[in-house]
């Protein structure tokens, strides 16, 4: 059973303006040239976190880009609750797709778009607005909270890791919330449960000493376009499993239940109408759905080598470089695979030209368990803002800080996303649905005040 | 025996300042916003051809870059030669791998450095500052001239080979007169005698509608950066041959004599030490030179899709995109053989993706007769200039309007070049040794001298 919601339709539109704004900031992580917006982005974060009634809420110098830290601790004898997100967002490349500029947010058919919309200003939104919705209501909060919004997330985490490390005994916390994931559909809400692990990193192919000219030296140099293919080529097998020895050692296999569960939850089909892909590819020995979340991949982000300007420029180039990305899953590790990506591509490296290879960021698989009272909260307060009860769900993608949360703090951690697989996030025309803000930001006041429901030692997983 | 040099070191050395200047206007014709600058070249070419004492000398507007021409027919009874060059360039990327910018030309090292130094502009200067050195010595020309520098040679001659056509009869010429290839060495001169045809092709892969994230749906689809890959690295055989089915059907075997004559001109220690390769790669069957100038090879020039900047983006791309350029030999057919590549990447494209393909530019191998009286005069003007017989060399490049001008004026064509191998042409940190353009120049106004001794009949191929 659906409750009403818990703010006015006026509330609704005007906190649009709100998010408009957050998303007007090109807080993109991984371009350095972006490193001021990164800081108006965090500054926007604080700003926001001081005008909901935080006590404390500033911006935390790093190594890298700024950590947004806010909390309010004034319900004693409350369960303290972390809510994690992340204000930095992914390059809006390909610009030419976008339908409308990626940082100029527009409502177009039920949906806010932007980049960032749905990956992660607006679930970090979400939270903001439940929290205040809370302290307007009530003027407190049925938890103590502590808001730690990064600018990292999507470049690897690693300010946060050692800040989180370093901070383990003042960030105490009793729950972890954390919405940054995607739901099954808006008719049928999910809390995920585990996430892959990542693994980036870059393969360079060099051939000559400098770029020649393609008619006065092809055909007597290997080029390394065509050498960095041929290497690519090989890291799939016939069967589509990836051509690395040792890659799959450590893939823990899942239930006969579970798979047939996961068989059930998506189609050939559906991936056609969602993706646009001609048909389906990849290991067809597991579902679609296993595929994506209980199997490891193998993926080339990016390919970049000789001119790739307008018309043509005869040139055989010096070098050709790759981005390539694993996921993985439970028990791989990912410095070992990074090993063993490295020693095939090294193998597969014809004496003709030189690779060299560089891990960028990298990542563990991580689950989360849901036998726990933060959990039946969470059920409780998906009820109240979608009317149905969610189920869990195993992710595709990767969020790195989680297995640090699971290690440092021993918390429950309760991935509370509200996303849609159609919001296109990290392409372009990246979306959110107005439905998943609306009844995001009433689930997550529901979850603030079922989690408030219970003492502090309920959620411990501890002794 | 080399003869004096025609010019004073003074007229030399401020002769470089003239050349600075040409060579500081980016006239890259492949890229759209640098259509000013090509006016800019074509306006240059032109003033320049006036003050040297063209009778006529005028910018063309064509429906691409404008053509240049120039003439001074007041030699009656002498000879008439076209002197052809372009004044376009190709784009100077990677811009980062040039030690000085490659439009602000510098002396390094006994070279002048710059885009455009050898191929073409210094070599177009050479013609322009011999025949100003016989115009001042004698106050008129030993031969009629026809000058058509274009700005479209590198994008595949489009235009100037429409002018050609429909200006056939006003065009008329006895011998035509190209500079803009390379010798073998500083010591060695060389005549070329064939080109190898061209024909460049895009071809695009696609996967998905738009861009994916790479967790989510990574291992479902296809990336289309891997089927790329994936058609490309079967476009050669095991042993290096194209694996197009076809593509050698019309290769015009060479003779036994040429063969050994090719294999002892250049070797694996020359090529390694050029080009600063590894090692070779090729056709095993056939010598490193060989290769280059009597076989036909498929390229990649470019390639991009996905993510390409700094750091790391969860992307699965939508698509990629490769730049395939073919070298052909005689008697090897553009047409049918991009007709053939196509229909092999089409068989190649597996049901997962989606490929198109694109004809970029073409042109026709060709060679040109050396048994007539205007290679005869070239043979001794090298001589003059250098000091030594010019070899005849067949050439791995391609010149369009070479096929062009051999059917429509059916006169005798002198490739008379003066680069070297190592002048970095379409790579960065082009250069063009002051040697070359010292001898160039010299060896320029004799050939124009030694065309000059015999009447224009002499030099007719026909009838």
């Amino acid at each position: 059973m659906t409750h009403p919601v818990p703010f006015t339709s006026e509330e609704f539109d005007s906190s649009l303006e709100e998010l408009f704004a957050y998303l007007r900031i090109p807080s993109i992580s991984t371009l350095p040239e972006h490193q001021p917006d990164m800081m108006r982005a965090a500054e926007w974060t604080a700003a926001k976190l001081r005008q909901i009634g935080m006590s404390r809420a500033e911006v935390i110098p790093t190594q890298g880009h700024p950590l947004v830290y806010g909390e309010w601790l004034g319900a004693p004898g409350a369960p303290t609750v972390l809510i994690y997100g992340h204000y930095d967002v992914q390059p809006p490349d390909p610009l030419s797709e976008w339908v409308s500029p990626p940082f100029e947010p527009v409502i177009h058919d039920e949906h806010v778009v932007a980049r960032g919309a749905a990956d992660d200003k607006g679930q970090v939104f979400i939270n903001l607005k439940a929290i205040e919705t809370l302290m307007r209501a009530d003027g407190k909060l049925p938890v103590n909270v502590k808001f730690i919004i990064e600018g990292e997330e999507e470049i690897g985490s690693a300010q946060l890791e050692k800040f989180v490390i370093a901070h383990a005994d003042e960030l105490k916390v009793d729950v972890i919330v954390i919405s940054d994931t995607t739901m099954l559909s808006l008719q049928q809400p999910a809390i995920s449960t585990s996430f892959r692990g990542h693994l980036s990193m870059e393969v360079e192919v060099q051939g000559p000493a400098f770029d020649l000219h393609s008619g006065q030296h092809g055909g007597v140099v290997h080029n390394p376009i065509v050498a960095l293919c041929e290497i690519i080529a090989q890291l799939h097998n016939e069967d589509r499993s990836v051509a690395v020895p040792g890659f799959y050692d450590r893939v823990r296999a899942i239930s006969n239940e579970e798979r047939e569960e996961l068989a059930a939850l998506y189609d050939e089909a559906e991936l056609r109408r969602e993706t646009g892909a001609p048909r389906s590819w990849g290991e067809e020995a597991f579902s679609l759905r296993e595929r994506i979340v209980a199997r490891p991949t193998l993926e080339l982000t990016g390919i970049v080598g000789g001119y790739t300007g307008e018309g043509t420029k005869s040139v055989l180039p010096a070098r050709a470089l790759a981005k390539i990305a694993c996921r993985l899953v439970a028990d791989q590790d990912p410095v070992e695979i990074a090993e063993l990506v490295r020693q095939r591509i090294t193998e597969l490296t014809p004496p003709t030209v030189t690779s060299s290879f560089r891990v960028m960021k990298m990542s563990y698989p991580v689950s989360v368990p849901v036998d726990n009272a933060a959990i039946e909260a969470a059920v409780r307060a998906y009820e109240h803002g979608f009317g149905v009860k969610p189920i869990f769900m195993r992710k595709g993608g990767s969020l790195p800080i989680v297995a640090t949360f699971n290690q440092v703090f021993g918390a429950p951690i309760v991935l509370a996303g509200y996303g849609l697989p159609s919001d296109r996030v990290h392409g372009p025309n990246e979306r959110f649905h107005l439905d998943c803000l609306r009844r995001g930001w009433s689930t997550a006041v529901s979850l603030y005040r079922e989690l408030g429901k219970l003492p502090p030692e309920a959620y411990s997983t501890r002794g």
